[in-house]
């Protein structure tokens, strides 16, 4: 009910080397930096050079963790993570970091992205007669390390990175190490930057770098493993990049906060562009542009720039009801959408407005929405989402549902502005959205065109095992 | 540490007469609407017409309630209430709603204001011989209602209120009644509203009436009681309203949501035209207009559009971050505001700012804020504040600080600019902000001025009872 | 269906006076020893000579305190409470100690036993306009003493004691003092001690009074007040001792754990006499005495040495099932009482067996002890029980069930007999129980003869004001 | 400081197939019968005959679940598990059942013993690159299962069970299997009982099968596996029966709750016996037997009885204290042992008394308790212990601590009398406790001789993995 129509299944990692400083306080505060990008678990271990000690759980960074717990897990090396956030209760099961001892010492995991080929290397490992304690490919790619050849954590990551196809941003922890791993089609953001005091952390977005105090950061580059150290850090091309990087367009459209940096962009300059291209390609007569809240207001500002109509707040969205457990009874129900968003009615009364939001993925919150604004005595309603329509789910990781699910998939643009209400609805164009990422090759746009970077198999659609051990 | 620069101690109240409806979930989805007037605790009282069931703890709605709590407390008539955040842990001892059995049945109340006379009424009853078992006036308020003489809850009721002095926006609930107060000054909104299956609807905020599917609704006017019904509300102009209403100028500057409606104005409107005026008033070249968000973006949409100079995003503030009990450690505390903002450099790098906020109380936030444009490469800020300056305290409820915390009382508006790091500072004026509001008088400025609706005495600061019962 | 055929309502109080030790500290382990009168809910207020501080809440004392709870409610003066457990959840509302501010300074008070005319009071109480935030007449007690007149708190108790009819035994905080008080027919046990150290302890049971390290100690007589102090106690005689005083007899059958000491005897020595009394009232022939633990352990060792019959454990019992909220499926639900208690077959196999228990009230789960017996192979079981059949329920606070319930107002006890499956069955005589106890007079044994102490009024049954507030 | 003189590490597993009915319930009840063996954590696995799924945490059985937490466990097999008790804080991570995925499907496992070359089988599989996300050798034995050869699970399980050196009762959970299993040498105790509505449960003791209604039980043998079934159990006896078996001696002296029968005996009736022939051994002129409750009842009972002296009870043992995390201040802690036991005055007072305890381990809590009774007055305290000295550490699962901290190792007999301040020490003799428990051989005396019947490697004690991965 109060899921909304967004993608979902991304993740936020964190790595830190910081020499004598507490790294367990210092990961929950850059957590708490990524925690847009997951609000399920969090997750941090950290090894003091010797031992490593995790603590993780269900809930919000601030919800997982206490003084208690931060105070138990002491060291110079850590990572963290978040997970996205699903409705319903949710194992804790598959919290990460992942970590284990194994032949060459502890290690622990944790990830950002998907394996395409978890289920072949989940069976590969079985059939080794390695046990598996959960679903997830991470601790896939964790038992890997434990039984790769080599004789550094390096060598071995080098080997088994070479196996892995699919999306993974990672941060490893060894017993005096950080490895920041990002795979060579670059689907995910990662970063690394340094620490003024010394050390080096390395992050899923620029936000927790800079909430860390980070000064100088670039992006772990595809197919790069860097080792976070106290100076320099070593960095490393493992796997050459293919013939064409494959960064997730979803980056810009939706996932990353607008102050991340992906591919040497701002993300919220992206965003202000594609409303500006969506404003060229699909101008209107409008008195009001208005963002679906917090998604679209930089596509918005960048539509009203663009279109010279002035940009205003039309929503108020409560950002406390999002993950409630309680269900509304039937008159509530009724009321849907409303219970989350409230219209600013002397912004929209008796206007044009043109209502711009990010995408369109099952197509249940637009109609709402807009049933909201004519509710509230809104003239016209002229839908602009700022990316093309979705029509292929994405095996990469992040949650599009279905074929079936897929609004874009079963009906034509004419068809779903029937459906939602709008007046006129466009979507962006598959050019004009690269134009204002500002290059047309190197992204991943399966899930608008159906070209997938990395052909899908059988053995992407999630297999059998799930059913072996409940969550 | 991450006690944001701004006033405090601020409620949200709700009461509901719904019959046949659960009410108690509609409550919760209700106080979900108010959460932003207070994160600290949160209660819901219901009666199911024989019995009143109340549930109230320390913690976010959402903490508080789950769904075994709600399923205890089911009935026609509810109250509720969300108590404003403190930092450190504070005490289950005051939340509301206060239910008392009384002679006259038992009653509910839960209350959003400060009674100036509260210490006065509080010895009065217990030289009466009444026990007290917090330090909170809401409890107070209850025991007069126990002792007060009159045939119904609102003849009591009636007489009750013509003791209390100060800001009161109450709702109260009886076995088979629930009422909405508000005091003569009108100091805090709270409006009631129509459901469109019968019943009605009273909140300190119109958002939460929308929220719940009110269809019609005004505002309870100063003085006025209001018994909630399942047709026609019975209202009752219970104290003449003062020769001037002293509508809390605050609530416009900063604590209703944007899409609330006080004094019949839009509030949302009314901070876009500070932000005009503020563009009038005190007009500067500069590249970009940016809030610092929340509160301020209406009013820096609106000094963009009087000043012509493009709105963009500044900040991005961490929504996750602000309720933490994390202490940070040393490096972390020198990064201070930066674990809470980061800068979007893009879209201010080179450039000449204007920064909208909406006040300066104690003044340790600004100065952070403008160095971490700085360090972003902005070449100038220009700080614009939608209000003048603070002066005085405020004893009708609202935490502003003692006149020695109040930077504006110590320093001058240049020596503030000197000391926060801005290139100029401009605060609007009286006039030009009661020219937002829309009108020049019936309101408090006693904040600006000194100029309180009720003169201050000697009760208004804290006494000593506090020290008789710890927290 | 864990719930055992017991009397219930009993509650273990506790203060402490002891100057320049943590008292909140020793509040805790002092509770631990008082456990066994109440393991719903558990509660410690704390003066450190200026300011009350409390915590209470459901559960057992070890669950309701931890370190940091404990850290926050420091002070040389402490009361405590533990309340008795009854099925179901039940409300935090009720627990113990009660705290309010008065006209004379801040006040908090615990209570053992019931007030027979609460209602009464009570309602004196709501027509003088107080409110009341509970049900228990415990609160009623505490706002008495803020509406008393009188210099001093000292003075003030003289005059409320001389209105409360029923037993109570008190502990109470001041400011700078911790009063004992008890009814003056006695009903409850109350004590006082010594600490080695300086300062007094008083408790229900002298097991709390040892447990701190007390070294004399004496019970609080009936209808004394006593104020703690550093050195020397001062007791005062508040209410001349009725005719004669109401001892509550069952303290000795069932309630005090067999360490206590209760009107100068050792509860222990009493139960072995009670069984030594039964062997030779009731001889039987058989091989071996098994006591139903714990209570009738003394007992069944008193009924062993008087009969010659060998002593034996006969039943293990499950110490951790007690307190459980899992309801058994069908399956189990058949086992019954099985789930509690296991035999020790060796034990009893082919033997004629007495078993001996302390009391039969509502009989549902002597029946199933003696089929687990049979089924076990024992050859007879003879049923002895140390006190005469409860035809009576009580007043004074024990909760025996109504007339209805009780398995000895409706049969006599050849029907008992039958309907247990005992193969002969007898309850020792008033005359033998008293000579166990070893005074004739000065008891109450109302629950056996129908001959209350304090004559039962309508006010005794509980009135409809718990329909006012719910729990 | 409440940590008794006990042995400690000792579990409690449970195994259930009971087609149709509520597993997950009926493990919850039988595992709290098995508390007494482990007070630290619990879990239940549940196979539907699909999916295997899991909850387990730190606490005790009835804060570990709840009707929430049970009603996600559903289906036909369960395994089941409670973990002894240590003091301090402990880790989620080494609760058990384990439950991993497997090349075979999944499989969970729950572990009472300690397997003595744990730390090799533990190195071969890191070697063969198996990554062991704890320290515990119950996940070594579940990760052997996944690597094992064989076409079902009961031949995967007799090959594993061949490289198990040590302790081991074992309950294995599979898709539609549950296995009992006992190492060869049967050092803990296994039975297995039928369910009278069909189906059959194996458990620690036969207290639990009982709990859970069994009616036909007996013991898994040593070496044997029992696959629980419907109807008729599948046995088979995987590994020859060592020429010597070895029941643990200590189960009868302290572990099994005296309703167990162990090798075919009654525990209480054994302990009766030890009593006995301590009385015979070394029998003393005294008033009165007393025990130190609760393990050294039944042998106090059996010396009463074959000396004629008295039986009766000497000291109340608090139940709740146990296992509190509140460190007593100062003047608590010189209370020492008085928190936990009070003397019964009366019955000791003046008199000469055999105080009967089951062992010393390390000695610190007998020389309190003598103080204890010597303050209370009695005349003589003469201490019979129901085993010989223990000198050796346990290397098969049992925490005795090191050879240094065994007060046995390091003194006399008179050495440690005079230590504890009793009138006169006297241990059974190893021929005394042998014949008390029927047989001569067949059981393991490791601790008492040092004779152990594997011989300790130096894999015994505990290497260094444990800082690999911290708890
Ligand atoms: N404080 C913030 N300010 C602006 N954008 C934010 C902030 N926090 C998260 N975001 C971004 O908002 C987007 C999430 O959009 P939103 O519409 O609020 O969520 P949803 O559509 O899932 O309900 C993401 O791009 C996220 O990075
Ligand atoms: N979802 C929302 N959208 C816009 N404004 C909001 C929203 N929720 C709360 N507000 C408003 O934001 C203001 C709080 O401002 P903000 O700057 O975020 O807090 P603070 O300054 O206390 O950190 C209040 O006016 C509040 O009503
Ligand atoms: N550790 C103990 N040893 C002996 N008796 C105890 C102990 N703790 C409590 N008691 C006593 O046991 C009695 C409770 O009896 P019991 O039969 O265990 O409970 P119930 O009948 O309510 O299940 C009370 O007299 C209580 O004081
Ligand atoms: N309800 C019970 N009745 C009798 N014995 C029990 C009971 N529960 C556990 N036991 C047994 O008591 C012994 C534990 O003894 P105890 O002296 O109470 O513990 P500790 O010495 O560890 O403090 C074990 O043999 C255990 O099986
Ligand atoms: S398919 Fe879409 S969501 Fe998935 S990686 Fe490609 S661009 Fe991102
Ligand atoms: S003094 Fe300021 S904050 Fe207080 S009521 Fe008046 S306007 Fe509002
Ligand atoms: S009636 Fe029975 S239980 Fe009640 S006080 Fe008298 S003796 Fe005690
Ligand atoms: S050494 Fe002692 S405790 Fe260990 S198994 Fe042998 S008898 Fe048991
Ligand atoms: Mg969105
Ligand atoms: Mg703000
Ligand atoms: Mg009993
Ligand atoms: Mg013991």
């Amino acid at each position: 009910m109060f899921r909304e129509d967004s993608p979902e299944e991304e993740c936020g990692v964190l790595g830190i080397f910081a020499p004598k400083e507490d790294v367990a306080r210092m990961a929950y505060f850059g957590l708490s930096a990524l925690q847009h990008r997951g609000q399920e678990a969090a997750g941090i271990a950290v090894s003091d050079g010797q031992t490593l000690r995790l603590h993780k759980d269900i809930g919000l960074v601030s919800q997982v963790f206490d003084p208690l717990t931060l105070s138990k897990i002491k060291g110079d090396f850590a990572i963290g993570h978040t997970r996205y956030s699903t409705t319903g209760s949710s194992s804790a099961r598959n919290a990460q970091p992942f970590l284990i001892d194994t032949q060459y010492g502890p290690i622990a995991l944790a990830h950002n992205g998907n394996l395409i080929n978890a289920a072949e290397l989940r069976q590969e490992l079985l059939k080794k007669g390695i046990g598996l304690s959960s679903t997830s490919d991470t601790e896939v790619m964790t038992m890997m390390l434990a039984c790769s050849k080599g004789d550094t954590w390096f060598d071995r990551l080098k080997d088994a990175i070479l196996h892995w196809k699919g999306a993974f941003s990672l941060v490893i922890l060894t017993r005096d190490q950080v490895f920041a791993v990002r795979d060579p089609w670059g689907f995910h953001p990662l970063n690394v930057g340094m620490l003024p005091g010394g050390g080096h952390v390395a992050a899923s977005e620029v936000g927790a770098l800079r909430t860390l105090g980070c000064e100088a950061y670039r992006e772990v580059l595809p197919g790069e493993i860097i080792a976070l150290s106290n100076t320099a850090m070593i960095a490393f091309q493992a796997v050459p990049i293919p013939e064409q990087t494959a960064f997730c367009t979803f980056e810009n459209i939706y996932f990353s906060r607008p102050d991340n940096v992906f591919d040497g962009k701002s993300v919220h300059a992206i965003r202000q562009r594609l409303g500006e291209n969506l404003a060229k390609e699909s101008p209107v007569e409008a008195d009001v542009v208005i963002p679906v809240p917090d998604s679209s207001i930089p596509a918005a500002i960048g539509f009203s720039r663009e279109s010279g109509i002035p940009y205003n707040d039309g929503f108020i969205k409560n950002r406390y009801i999002g993950r409630t457990f309680i269900e509304p009874n039937d008159s509530l129900r009724q009321l849907g959408i409303a219970l989350k968003y409230n219209v600013i009615m002397e912004n929209v009364l008796d206007k044009r407005v043109v209502m711009v939001d990010d995408s369109i993925v099952r197509g249940n919150t637009t109609g709402p929405l807009i049933q909201l604004l004519k509710a509230a005595g809104v003239k016209e309603v002229h839908l602009r989402i700022t990316c093309p329509p979705i029509k292929h789910p994405c095996f990469m990781g992040v949650d599009m549902g279905t074929y079936d699910e897929l609004i874009a998939h079963r009906c034509t643009v004419d068809e779903i502005c029937r459906k939602v209400g709008a007046d006129s609805l466009s979507y962006l164009s598959l050019q004009g959205m690269m134009s204002a990422i500002g290059r047309e090759e190197g992204y991943c746009n399966a899930c608008f065109t159906g070209l997938y970077p990395i052909p899908p198999t059988i053995g992407m659609t999630k297999t059998g095992f799930e059913q072996s051990i409940g969550e």
